[in-house]
Order: structure tokens, then sequence, then C-alpha cells
């Protein structure tokens, strides 16, 4: 079996990973990406299957404006996206492609995810895929959490698994999921029930965060997770009144100060004794002109806590300081939550099974059964499913070198990490033949 | 006439002025000065009333609690007050001397103040009162606002009043007032009644400022003042709840970060095109311990505008930013408004009156027809009360070199200008006859 | 003489301004309407001056970069501004037209701004422009604060003038100034010396309020002001340090969150007791996205003083708390003052001439001395200059009914209000004749 | 052996503990408490030492001045303290008792806490102490953390190893340790050598928490402790200048406005991602009055981390925030760290030992290898020591049902968990002798 691993397919990986990146595409948005992922399983034979066929509407958080999207179809179609793949997705990115054998035997399913960050890339000699000239062409788009990595990785798993087709039995499911940055691409699929068959999940990410709180290197290998933090995404937006600061000081409701003492006091809720906690407001803007009293102001933060109990004290915090500011200042305020996601808990027996297999991947040197995702994925929507209907599943770190943090316009990762990741999944799904 | 106003007098000025000072005594305390000041009055032959008869209860402000008044009263004894008077005071010091002339002429009155501040003098050389000997005795309590000069030139105005009695027609009020820092004592004699005949009113204060900003200096005079600030004492105390830090942060409720949050948030408060407007959170307590999340909070403030508008907008901002960072923190919030002061205006020919009459006083030199209070005074109330009832007053400030600031621990000021007060002050009166 | 002010001139006003109002053109880019003006005069027959002859260069405050100055001279060329006069404004607009009698004289100067805003102007019925199709038609510009009016009517002045010209003496100079607004468009015409000769200055506002703190309605005059606050304008950033806020929250470096810091404190800063003094940080942007701590944030304020001693004060308090947010939360700090304008006061002998003089302008009938500028205008450095060499000058309110306030997105006044005022400076050059 | 555990045993613990409860000392003040523990140790034939010769000066913490000390040496007196004792003690309360068989054997060595808290007990029925007549009497301090129990349990530990004497081998150090509350106690004796000859050592608390973050209740027992938190305990003072909020508030430098902007953005201190981190500013208290800008503010605040280098870090941002506000308001600031306390880590050999024995304790019935103690114990400071000199130490966990939470005013324990308590550490000395 060795051969199916060889050095064409790394070039493969390589060179769908550098393409991916170059044309970065952010949540709702992937539509290239889902073309081209969509096109070359179609062509290995898979069952593909795209747009209302694998999602619900109206389950999305933060889905742009149809302007925007239209302007991004167009320039998907411009950088090689097929425009009838696109039609078909119907404003939906995302690809299922099937793989059934017709033999009975397990319902497995991998999850991978395609979109890129609101980053602009670092666009500087040391950055290397600035040198290496893949770097993003989409201004302010950016591959930086490795999404491009995982794509090409399933594009791998997805070539090496036909080519083995005869030796399976049951049902492959490969999921190349859109918006898993706050955009809550899963939950869409899950709601279409494309999870409900499923006995075994799988989702992987590279990098992640060991128990030790230091980064998982190559080599390295996370078995399963139990700190998917419970995500709520909101943003606020304050309505004062403008005046002018000189003229009539008195006149004005100043949103502003209220958007500075309400991030400032978010900033300063307690922890929570249960768990790890983590608020941020990450953006803020308002005003108009230094010589107006700032008429309007708005701000996005995220609550995540170690659990449900946490992050739903956390939220009515957040609540309660968010409204307690608008009062203070007696401006007005809107308050929209844009997005949440579960905790989830990785199951101990798909663990071991992980464990176990990773045993026979040469590339991986330091296992570790549990390790922290250190934050949120919405992959946690997937594995709650799975569990419900008597599955199991669960989340696994690929360790790899990188240069720069997480989120950062400069992170890229160990490519190397990719061919031995193709292995382990397609091993996992060897394994569970048995 | 001259001879009234000779180095005798002078000299017992300087001596009331130092004994007032070492006896320091803070608002509704000022036992032992209102029992020297109604004894010297009864020994001169005014007709002396106290407590009740001058002032009606439950309109006062900051008004202690019984056994630290009992403790006052007694101290006041200890240091030489009456016991007997202290009883008739029945709690309200304050004294009102009346030299009826019982011919027909005008109804005058003097408003002298006597309280101290709750600051502790400074005990060092270089301060005029320690290296003189007469620096308050009484621990916390300092004469730094120059109530103590005011007390002892209404007792030289007495005695010089006293001697020219025959020349004298109409009535004359020598009204000597407890508690001008903050606790109110004038409404509770405005209420009743001791002003409803009055025609001309006259209060004074060493210092002042003039228009320009800078303080009035010895040999200066102003007339009058327009600038009373409306003024409004609140009081805030947050309840929240105790709770572990560590153990169970998110148990508690914190009182403290309430308190932090109110008090930088209010002195955000825009100013008002109509006016000044001075907001002051003074003093904060709260907190049990370092490692108890605070459970309360207290919190001191001033809101004052220079007319009712002004001071309405300021206190209006003041309520929603109090209750507004209580919500923000869960905490509960008691709010007492413990005093206000209302602006007033002095009249024009009160001030011609006494622009002319200080044209007869050698010591000033320098004349102001308007000056600035800068701040609130409670002889307001008294204005307000003579102006109702179509009498005119005004507010004079008595130039005078001083050391350090008004409210400072080392405040002290130039005691020549107490014999050309008394001076000023009777030639008012006979300014009056004609 | 009546005659020059008739049915036609008024058309020609109303023309002009609805024409400068529809294409607004905000600070520095004011190359048609300088070009219309410079246009204007030179066919009246006046030596008109343009760019580098007028403005000395470096002193300006918000100069745009060269691509956006590009863009603006080629938006006014398509606008219909002559290209080779915007050639000749050498990235300077404005016009000084002088009209020189070759008599013995007085020198004479008006100063008319032209600017607009950074304001979207309101774009629905109700709003006048808007109903009578004169709405700017340039995106996020308009006249909100009259400018537009102000250059028509120095254009219906330069008109009359030249009308009557051998009825005159002495020079006149018309000063159509560029970026009033924060750009300090007036100091590079007094260094380049154009006001060096002047003997009487007069610029004019529309509306103005009154010393009551009212606005000047229509058929109301204000001869002078006195309070042209000092004023600085500042810029900040703040450069921190991106970080995931639960992968590596201790890593990032919050700049958001200084900024907040910075602005609530900036906000407590304590008034003066020596004259107003008005602090406003009117905009900031801060952060990339909710879940990255935010690595940089920027933040705009005024600072304005009733006198320089003030505004000194104010600067101080600002930078030491920029500063300290600063190093609170460890974050670099760029501070920029990107203006600046001084505080002036208007002669007595000038106001007491405007004061004369509309008398006989039929339409005033309310008349005030002395008014309120509420705020800045850098008129003061053309004031201050002519005074330095001797001459007066004055600042004029011509009061205009207006609707919604200065600054507002659905600003607009009383367009009677051009007509006399063309007469009343045309008369006060006939006055200084005699 | 039973016959050691009986009714009156039990009863001893109960009037030792309500005695304890009812004179409650605070840290280095536990003169009388230390007394009675003296006197009952001399009296059961332990070795006794006191004072100097049980620990070292100088490394205290929050060590109160002599006249409050001398105070407090005299309340102790009149509350039954033998004054000789007191004498020897030397300003350093603690005892240390010393049972040596003179037969070789292990050194073993507990550590009960005195100390009682700063807390003003509640003084109501239906809290039990105060209906069973035992509240504290000595005002504003109580036993809300239940020392008075731990100090019980030492001496009927004390008395019963005394009778069973002969039985044992070795060393036996019973330690009552002073100010374990944020004074540092442990630190003397460490430094003093006392712990270097210990082999095997054991602190207990009543209470604790289990991992689950649920307090352990009656019959519950943890047997170790991971998470002592390292702790840093600062005071901060802030001096600016007084000046009147309306006469000159530019004068003023706010020490209260620096305080809670410190204090709020010390609360914002992003978490760390190797631990846990709590700070907290407890206390404050700011200004001297209303209509005084606020010349001074004092705050305390402790900054606990899970290790080290969370410490660290906290610790780094807390100076930051402090040093920056004050100088966003140009005020003095004075920084003292007042205590700090090393994390720790229980053995495993130690817990084992402990869960065997627990066995063999009849109350016991919910065991825990591993619990919480929920803060900081400087029994870190012991155990560290023991460790480095090759001992094993641990800190057990005794559940006990209470009423309200650990240092609110109405804390209560089960009175019942003291017998086991003893039993189990009588148990833990024979274990150790096989």
């Amino acid at each position: 079996m060795e051969s199916y691993f060889d050095n064409m397919l790394e070039k493969q990986l390589i060179d769908d990973r550098r393409d991916f990146h170059k044309y970065a595409e952010v949540k709702w948005t992937e539509f290239r990406t889902s073309s081209v992922v969509a096109k070359r399983l179609m062509d290995l034979g898979y069952d593909v299957k795209l747009g209302l066929d694998i999602c619900v509407k109206g389950v999305q958080f933060g889905y742009p404006d149809e302007e925007y999207m239209k302007f991004q179809e167009e320039r998907a179609i411009t950088q090689g996206a097929d425009s009838e793949l696109v039609k078909q997705m119907a404003g939906l990115p995302g690809v299922v492609g099937i793989l059934d054998t017709g033999k009975k035997g397990p319902v497995t399913a991998f999850r991978f995810d395609m979109d890129a960050l609101n980053n602009q890339e670092i666009l500087e000699s040391g950055h290397y895929p600035y040198e290496e000239g893949f770097a993003s062409i989409n201004e302010g788009f950016c591959h930086a959490c490795g999404h491009d990595g995982h794509t090409s990785i399933g594009l791998g798993v997805a070539q090496v698994l036909m080519k083995m087709k005869d030796k399976l039995t049951g049902k492959i499911k490969l999921i190349f999921q859109p918006a898993e940055e706050g955009g809550g691409g899963a939950i869409g699929m899950v709601k279409k029930g494309i999870l409900d068959d499923v006995e075994y999940f799988f989702a992987i990410h590279v990098g992640l965060t060991k128990l030790d709180g230091l980064p998982l290197k190559s080599h390295g290998i996370i078995c399963g997770v139990n700190d998917f933090l419970d995500n709520r995404r909101i943003d606020v937006s304050y309505i004062g009144k403008a005046a002018h600061p000189c003229g009539d000081p008195h006149v004005g409701k100043n949103a502003l100060l209220a958007a500075c003492a309400a991030t400032l006091n978010i900033h300063s809720i307690a922890p929570h004794s249960e768990g790890m906690l983590r608020i941020n407001v990450g953006k803020l803007e308002g005003g108009v002109s230094r010589n107006t009293i700032a008429p309007t102001a708005n701000f996005q933060l995220e609550c995540r806590g170690e659990n449900q109990i946490v992050a739903d004290y956390g939220e009515d915090k957040v609540m309660a300081i968010i409204k307690g500011a608008a009062s203070m200042y007696q401006v007005e305020s809107h308050i929209d939550i844009v997005g949440c996601t579960p905790s989830a808990t990785s199951d101990e027996k798909a663990i071991e099974m992980v464990y176990s297999v990773a045993q026979d991947v040469d590339w991986f040197k330091e296992y570790h059964r549990i390790g922290s995702v250190g934050g949120s994925d919405d992959a946690s929507d997937m594995i709650r499913q799975v569990q419900k209907n008597g599955g199991i599943g669960t989340y696994i770190g690929l360790g790899a070198d990188f240069a720069s943090g997480f989120h950062h316009s400069a992170f890229d990762f160990d490519e190397n990490v990719m061919l031995p990741s193709v292995e382990l999944l397609v091993k996992l799904v060897e394994k569970l033949q048995k």
C-alpha cells in the first residue's frame, strides 16, 4: 500500500495547497475552492453533491449581502471557478463527495474546512508564500489558519480511497465545509442531515496545542480534544446623537464613549470557576470626525466558554454591560448574536483508534491522546450530531511547525505534514474495515 | 467715628479668630463657637435667639447621628461651651442676634458662617497657625475656608453697632450660620422665617476670585457675585456580592468595579453650552480585602451648574451613569441626594451701595463691582428669600492674601482684612440710615 | 446706489451658491470652486493670483496624498474646472482677487472660505437642497457649514465693487480661502504675506451664536467675536500585537483597550478656571476581527481652549493620558499634531464700524456687538496678522435661519441672507473711503 | 485504639473551636490563641517552642505597627493569654510542639493555621455561632475560614499522640502557624529551619473544592492538591494634588480617577494560556470630600497565577497599568509588594498514604485523590522546603458542610468533621511507623 503515498501525491498536495492559498476565499465565498474540489471529486468518480442538496438555508452566520455575493461569484469565476458549478451552489459553497462501496460496512465521514480569513497577507521577503509566489492575490483575504492544507489533504484522501475502492466496504463521506471561521458553515450541513447516518467522524486541523500550552510541532499528533469552546459571536451598534463639541456639547449623546466604556468593562468580566472563559472585543469603530461628538459606534466581540454554563455566564455579563453602557450614555443599542458554536468532546474509542493507527505512520513520533483546540471549531456541531445518533468522532491535531501564530498575517505551516496526514486518514478507513 | 475701629478692636478680632480657629468645629457641631458668639451678643445687649427659635428641623443635609452629636456636644462643653446654651440649641447650632432700635427704619441682616472643614490641618513650621500656636486641636477638623474670620468680623460688627445704637434706626439682624459647607445651614433659618422681614442683606467671604480668575488679594473688594452655582450633592452606594476571586469569581458581583466605572464616566460628562458645569466624585471607598471580590462601594459627588438648566442636565447625566454602571455589574444601587443649594444673583443696587461705601474705608484700594464665588454658598438661599420679599442683597468678597488654596490643609489668610471689614459693614448700616 | 443690489444679483447669488453646493469640495481639493471663482474675478477685471503666488507650502494640515490629490484634480476638471487654472494652483486651491484703484486709500481685505465637509448629505424629501436638485453629487462631501454661501457672497461683492470702482480709493483684496475646516488654509496665505499690508479685515460667517447661546436668526447681525478657541488637532495610533484570544491571550498587546482607556480618560480631563476647554475624541477605529486581540487602534481628537493657557493645559493632559494608556497596555504610540489654530479677538473699532453700517442695510433688525464663534476658525490667523501690523479686523455673523445644526448632514440656511450681506460688505468699503 | 476518639475528645474539640472562634485574632496578633495552644501542649508534655526559637524576623508581610501590636498583646492578655508566654513570643505568635520519642523513626510534621480574618462576623439569628453564643467578640475580626477548627484539631492530635507515645518512634512536630491569611506566617518558620529535618509533612483545611468545582461536603476527603497559586499581594498609593473642583479644577491632580482607571484596566488583563490567572483589586479608598479633587487614593490587589510564569506575567501587566495610570493623571505612585506565596504540588506518595488511611476512618465516604485549593496557602512554602530536603508532603481537604462561602461574614462549618480529622492524622502517624 505504500505506493499510494508517493512523491507524486506529495507534489499534488503541495500544488493544491498553494493554489488554494493563492486564491484565498473567506467564509461564504469559497466558490472557486468548492468548484476545484467538486470537479476533482467528479473526475475521480465520487458522487458529488452541492448547494441546497447539502445545506439548509437561513442558519448561516455573517452571510454577506447579495451585491457582495454576486461580486464574489464573479471574482471566483474569473479566477477559474466553473460557472455551472457555482450556479449549482446557489450561494452556498461547500461540497460533499460520497464513495458508496455498495457493500455493507461502516459509514465514515471526514470534515475538511476551506475558508480563509479577513487578513491582508504579509507581502515581504522572509514570508514563504510570498517568496514562493503563492501569497494570496485576493486583497485582504488570506489563509492564516491552514484550511488550504486541510482542503488539499481532503483531495489527497479522496484520490487514494478511490484507488483502493475495491478493498473497501460501507460508505465514505468527504465533507468540504465552508465558513468555519465564524460563519457556522457546519450547522447548515448538520440540519440537512448529512451527518445523520455517520458512524465514524473525523475532523482535522494542522498545528493545535498540547495540554502543556505549547504548539504541536511537526511529527506530533493529537488524537482528540475535549475543549471545544462554546462560542457566541455578538455585534453591537450604539446610536447616539451628533453635536458640535464646542457649540452644543450637551446636546450630543456620545456613542463612542459608550462603546469604549462597554469594551473596557467587558474585558473586566470575572473568570468562572467551572472552566475557561475567553471574551474579546476585537473590532470597534466609532464616530465621524474629530469635531463632532460621535453619533454612532459599532463593535464586535466573541464570548467563549469551556462549556455551556460558562458561556451562558459570559453572555449574561456581556449583555448586562452592553445595555448598562448604553443607558449610561443614553444611547440606543442594537445587539445581534451573529453566530454560536457549541462545545463538544472527542470519544475515547475514536481517540484510541487514531492513537493506534498513528503508530503505523512513519512521520508521527510524538503521540498525545488529548490536546487543546484552544478555541472553537464548528466541527463540534458535527461531532455532537454523530454522537446523538450513536456514532463516535474525534478532532485530530496534525503537528506542523509554523511561522508566526494562527490568524497572523505571516502564518505559514510545514507542508510536509500533508502526505502523512493523508496516510493517517486512509489507514483509519482501513482500520474501520476490520 | 474713627475711634470705633482701633487697635483694641483689631486685637479682639485676631484673638477671636484664633480662638475659633483652634477649636475648629465642622457642620452641625458648632456648639462651642455658637456658645461663645451667643454669650458675647448677650453681654453686648443683643436679643439672642437659638435652636428651634431660629431654625426648623428636617431640612438639614448631612446631619450626623445621635451618638456623634452627643459626643460633639460634650467635646464642645469640655472646650468651654456653656452647657445651658448648648441645651437651648437643641442640636441645632447657630445664633441670631437682634438689635432693635425701636425706631422706624430699615431691617438689615448680615450673614456670618461659622463651620470648619473635615481636613486635618497641617502641623508643620511654615504654617502660621501652627507656628503661632493656634492650629486646630480638634483632630481632622480645620478652618481652611476662613469662616473663623467671618465669625470674628461678625462679633466686631456687633460690638461697634451696639456702641452707636442711639444713632441708628430700624432693626439689625446678625445671623451666625452653621453648616455652610455642604450642610445646608441656611435653609432651616430661611424656612423659620428669619429673613422674611429683611430689606437689606449682606453676606461676606474673605478671598474670593476676580473675574479674571485670579484671587482677590489684600486691599481688594468684590461688591457682588452672580455666579453662585446650583449645587446638588449626591451619595451613592452599590451593593454587590462578595466572593473569593479564585474559588468562585463568577459568583461575585463587583461593586468596586461598578463604582470605578461610574466615577470615570461621570467625569466624562460633556460640558453644557449655557454655562459652567462642575462635577466631582471626591470620595470613594470600596471593598473589604484584597482577596475578596468587593461586595460594596460608596462614593460621594457634587454636581454644580451655573444655573438650574445646567445643573439639571448634569444631574440627569450623573443619574444615568450611576444606574447604568450598576446594571453593568448587576449590583444594587442606592442614591441619596444629600444636599442642594440654588444659584443666585447680587442686586445691582446693593452692589453699588457696597461699591460706594468701600471708597470710604481706607484699606480698600482695588474695587470690583462683580467677582466670582467660584462654586456655591448657601447664602444664595438667603439672598433669594430676601429678594422674594422685595428686599435686596449681595455677597461681598473681602480681599485677603492667603497661604495655600481654599480647602487646603495649609490654608491661612491675612488677618489684617478683618478690621476694615468690620468698618465696611458698619458703614453700610450708617449709609442705610440716610 | 440701491441699484447694485437687485433681483438679478440675488438670483446670481442663489445660482452660485447652489452650484458650489452641488459640487461640494473638501479641504485642499477646492479646485473647481477656485477655478469658478478665479474665472469670474478675471472676467470682472480683478488682478487674480493663485497657487504659490498666494500661499507657502509645508504649513498645511491634513494635506492629502498625491494619488488622492490627482484624483480630485481630475474630478474637478470633469466637473467644469479649467485645467489650466488648476495647473496654476499647483495643488493649492485658493484665490486672491485684487482691485487696486490706483488712488491712495485704505487697504481692505475680506475673507471668504470655500471648503465643504466630509459628511454625506442627506438625500431625502424635506431636505431643501435635495428637493431643489442641488444636493451634493460628490459622495461623502457636503456643504454643511455655509461656505457655499460665503463664496457666493464674495463673488457678489466682487461684482458690485468693480462696478463702483471709480468712486473707490485704496486697494481691496478678496481672499477666497481653502481648507478652513481643520486644514489650516489661512496660515499659508498669512505666511506668504497676503495680509501684511491690510489695514481693515473682515471675515464673515452665516449663522453664529448669540451670547445667550441661541443661534442668530435671519435679520440678526453679530459685529464681532472674541472667543475664537485655540485649537489643536491630534491623531493617535497605537501599535500593539495581535494574538488569538483563546490560544495565546497573554501574547497579545491590546491596542484597542489602550485606545478605549485613553478615550475615556481624555474625556475626564478637568476643566480650567481660566476659560472654556473643549476636548473631543471624535473618531476611533481599532482591531481587525472579533477573534483577534486588536493589534492596532487609531483615534482623532481635538483640544480647544478659550486661550493659549487653557489649550496648553488641555494638550498637556491629553498627551499624558495618551502616553499613560500606551504604557498601561505596553503598546507603541504615535502622536501627530495635525493642526492648530490660535485664538483671536475682534477690534472694538472694527466692531463699531460694522455696527454702524448695518443700520443702513434694511434687512438687519437685530444688532449684537458681540457674539460667539462657538469654536475656532482660522480667520483668527489672519486677524492676528493684520493686528500685528497695526490694522484692525473683525469676524461678522450674518444671521440666517437654518435647518438642522452646523456640521449635520441636513444643514441648510436661509438664502435670503446673501444679498444684504453683499450690501453690508460693500457699504463697509464705502464707509472706509470717508 | 478506638477509645482515643470518643465523645469526650469530641466535646473538647468543639469547646476549643468555639473558644478560638469567640476570641478571633487576625494575622500577627494570635497571642491568646498561641498562649492557649502552648499551655495545653506544655501540660501534655510536649517540648514547646515559641517566638524567635521558631521564627526569623524580617520576612513577615503586613506586620502591624508597634502601637497596634502593643494594643493587641494587651487585648490578648485581657482575654486570657498568659503574659509570660506572650512575652516569650516576642511579637511573633506561633507555637511548635515537639514529641521526640527518642526512638529512631520518621520525622513527621503537621501544620495548623490559627488566624482569623478582618471581617465583621454577622450577628443575626440564623448564624450558628451567634445563636450558640460563640460569635467573635473582637469587633471586625472573625474566623471565616475555619482556622479555629484547624487549631482545635491540632490540639486533639497532640492529645492522642501523647497518649500513644510509647507505641511511636521518631519525632513529631505540631506546627501551629500564625498569619496564613496574607501574612506569610510560614516563611519565617521555614527560614528558621523548622522544616529542615521533616520527612513527612501534612497540612489540612476544612472544606476545599473538588475538581468539578463543587465544594467538598461532609464525609468527603481530598488527599492532595496541585493548584496552589503563586500569589503576589500588592499595595498601591497614588499621591496627586487637592484642588477645589469649581475654583481651580485645572490645578488638581486627581488620584481617585487614576486609581479607578488602574482598577478597571487591571481587571482587563488578558488571561494566560499556561494556566489560571486571578487578579483582584479588592479594596480601594480615595479622596477626602466631595468638593475636593481627590489628592490621594490607595488600593490593594492580589495577583495569583497557576505557576510562576503566569504570576510573573500578571505582575508585569499589573505594574504596567499601575504606572501607566499614574502617568495618565500625573500623580505619584508608591507600590509595595506586601506578600507573596509560591505554588506547590502534593507528592503522589503522600497522597496515596492519605487515600489509604482515610479508608480506615469511618466518617469518610467520598474519596478524591486530587482537589483544588482554589487559591493559595503558604503551606506551599513548607511543602517546598520539605521536598527540597527529600521529604514528601501533601495538603488535605477535610470535607465539611458549611454555611455561606469562605471569607463571608456568615461562614460556619460542620463541627462533626473535627473528630474524624484527628483520627485521620493520628492514623497517618501510625501508618508511618510501619
